[in-house]
C-alpha cells in the first residue's frame, strides 16, 4: 500500500494505534510498528522518567518507525520535549492544545508531527501551525473528546474541504471495513484506539479490558461536558456523574465527583466501582482479546475484500 | 446500478429521501422518484386527508415507485392505513414504534415494508416481525434519533451483523462519497434526510433552509433527552432548552417548554424566534439550494468516482 501518510511515516500499512492513557506502553507501540503500522506510546500517563523508559525499550524492540503522543496541556511538557529530541523519536502526535507551541521545534529536529482535531476550523490551525498531517477525531471517539459532538462520517468531509493536508481519520474505526469507509470520505490512514486497548499488549488492567470486551450499543456515553467531554463505559462512576448532570450538576461540582487519577484507577489498576473507564463506541463490535499483530492482519485483508466487493457491486 | 434494495424498491438507484415532516411532501417524493431514487412523502406531519392528496398528487407526478413514511405512534394511523391500502401505495417506511402491529397487514396488501432502528437489537425485532428491509438510522442524523447516540459508522457493521435482511443506512450522509462510506459498511442504499430537506423541491420554509444551508460545524445539538431525544440547528428555541437541561429541568419542565407545534412553527412557517429547526449534522457541508434532481445525479457521479479512487489506490 502506498499514499501520503505512508511516506509520511515510512510505514508499510497507514493503520496507527492511538497514544492511550494506560494503554500504550513501549509493547504496544513496538508491535504495531513492527506489524506495519505505526505504534505511538501515550505520554499522556507517563511521568517523564516512565516515558524514557518506554522509548529506550521500545527502540529495543523495534528497527521500525514509532511515535510518541503527547497532550500538549500536559503539565511536564517542558521536560518531555528534550527527551523526545534526545531519543531522536521520529514521529510525535499532539493533541489538547496549540499545535503553534511545539512544532517548529520537533520539525527543526526532523521529527513528523500530527495534530488532532475535531473540527475543521482546528485543522485550519493546524495548518497554520505547519503540522506534517492531521487526525480527525470523531464524537464515537473512547477519552477526551471534541466540544461540538460531530461524527467522524461528518467530520472527515468538513476536514478534508478545510485543508489539503495528509488526513488520518480517528473514532469508531477498528476494522477494514471501516477503513474502506473513512478513505472513501478523504482520509489517507486510520488512527484506532479502542481495539488495540483491548490487545494482550495493551497495559490496561486486565479488569477495564474484560469490561469493555462485554459492551453492547449504548453502554459508553459522552459526559463530563461542562468540564472536557469524555467517552466513559458503563459502570459505577458514570452513573455517579450521570445522576449528577441529570440534576443540574456545575462545573465545579462534577469536578469535585471527578476528583484526581479515576483513568488510572479503572483503566491501569481495573477498580470498577470508583475508576474512569474511557473506551470508545466501537467497543461494542469487539468480545475477544487478540494480538495487534493479528488485528493489523485481519484490517488489511478486510480492507482488501471491501474495496474489491464494492467495485465488483458497480458495474 | 443493482443490488437488493434497488431489486426491492423497483428503482434505479439505492438512494431513498426521508419522510421528512413538514419537508417531504409530493413534490420532493416525486422529483427523487422521477429522478431513478425513491421518495418517500412523510405522514407525520399531515392530518389524513392531507396525506391523501399528496399521495394522489405524487401519482400523478410519477410513474415511479414511491412510498409513505409512517411514525407507527401517529395519533390518527388507524385512518391512515385504509388510505395507504386504498390507494396503492407500493412502499411504506415505518419508524417509532412496533413493527409486528401493521407490517403483516400492509405485506398482504403487496406493500413493501422497511422499518427504521437505531440499535441491533431493534434490528432484531424487525427480522422477528417479518419487514422487508431495515433503514440503520445514527446519531448524526436530524429530529428524532435514537437513546443509545450510537452513531452511523458504529451502528451499520453491529446492525450488519445481527440481521441479514436488506440494509439503508440513515444519518450523516449527503454525499457519494459518504454512499461509498455506508456501502463499505455494509449498507445497501441510503435514506437521505437533510440535504433533501433543503432542496427547491422540499415544503419546508425559506426561513428554514436558509437558517440550515448557514450552519457550521457544531451548530445541531441532540436535546430533549429526557423526553425523545431530537436534533436541533441552533436557535433561539434550541438555547431556551440547552439552559434548562444545564440546570437539571425534569421531563415534565422540559414538556411544559417544548409545548406543542414547535416543528410546523419552525420547519413550515419558518418562526426562527420560537420555532424547532429539525436537522441533522451534515447541514454544516451544504450551503446551497439545489434541486433533488441535481443532487441524485451528483451523488451517482460522486460514488462511481470514489469507489474507482479508492480501488485505484488498493494496488
Amino acid at each position: 500500500m502506498q499514499n501520503r501518510i505512508c511516506s509520511l511515516f515510512n510505514i508499510d500499512y497507514p493503520i496507527i494505534s492511538g497514544g492511550m492513557v494506560w494503554c500504550s506502553g513501549w509493547r504496544l507501540a513496538s508491535t504495531v510498528s513492527n506489524a506495519g503500522g505505526l505504534g505511538l506510546i501515550g505520554a499522556g500517563s507517563m511521568h517523564p522518567e516512565t516515558l524514557h523508559e518506554h522509548i529506550v525499550k521500545c527502540k529495543k524492540a523495534t528497527n521500525k518507525p514509532f511515535g510518541v503522543n503527547i497532550p500538549l496541556l500536559y503539565p511536564e511538557i517542558e521536560k518531555v520535549i528534550p527527551i523526545i529530541l534526545e531519543e531522536k523519536v521520529p514521529i510525535v502526535f499532539t493533541s489538547a492544545g496549540n499545535p503553534k507551541t511545539w512544532t517548529p521545534l520537533l520539525q527543526a529536529h526532523g521529527i513528523k508531527v500530527a495534530h488532532v482535531v475535531s473540527s475543521s476550523k482546528f485543522a485550519r490551525k493546524c495548518e497554520e501551525a505547519g503540522v506534517d498531517a492531521i487526525v480527525a477525531e470523531g464524537f464515537e471517539a473512547g477519552g477526551h473528546n471534541g466540544r461540538e459532538e460531530t461524527t467522524t462520517l461528518c467530520l472527515l468531509p468538513a476536514v478534508r474541504q478545510a485543508t489539503s493536508l495528509p488526513l488520518i481519520a480517528a473514532g469508531g474505526i477498528g476494522t477494514g471495513a471501516a477503513m474502506a469507509a473513512v478513505m472513501a470520505l478523504g482520509a489517507e490512514g486510520v488512527q484506532i484506539g479502542t481495539r488495540f486497548a483491548l490487545t494482550e499488549e495493551s497495559s490496561a488492567h486486565p479488569n477495564f479490558k474484560n469490561l469493555c470486551l462485554n459492551l453492547n450499543e449504548g453502554d459508553t456515553q459522552l459526559v463530563l461536558k461542562k468540564l472536557a467531554p469524555t467517552r466513559l463505559a458503563k459502570s459505577n462512576f458514570l452513573n455517579k456523574i450521570r445522576s449528577a448532570e441529570d440534576a443540574g450538576a456545575s462545573a465545579d461540582q462534577l469536578k469535585e465527583i471527578l476528583g484526581k487519577g479515576r483513568a488510572k484507577k479503572g483503566i491501569f489498576e481495573g477498580d470498577l466501582q470508583e475508576g474512569e473507564m474511557e473506551i470508545g463506541q466501537i467497543a461494542a463490535l469487539f468480545h475477544e482479546s487478540q494480538s495487534a499483530t493479528e488485528i493489523i492482519q485481519e484490517i488489511i485483508t478486510d480492507y482488501r475484500n471491501t474495496v474489491i466487493t464494492l467495485k465488483q457491486d458497480l458495474f
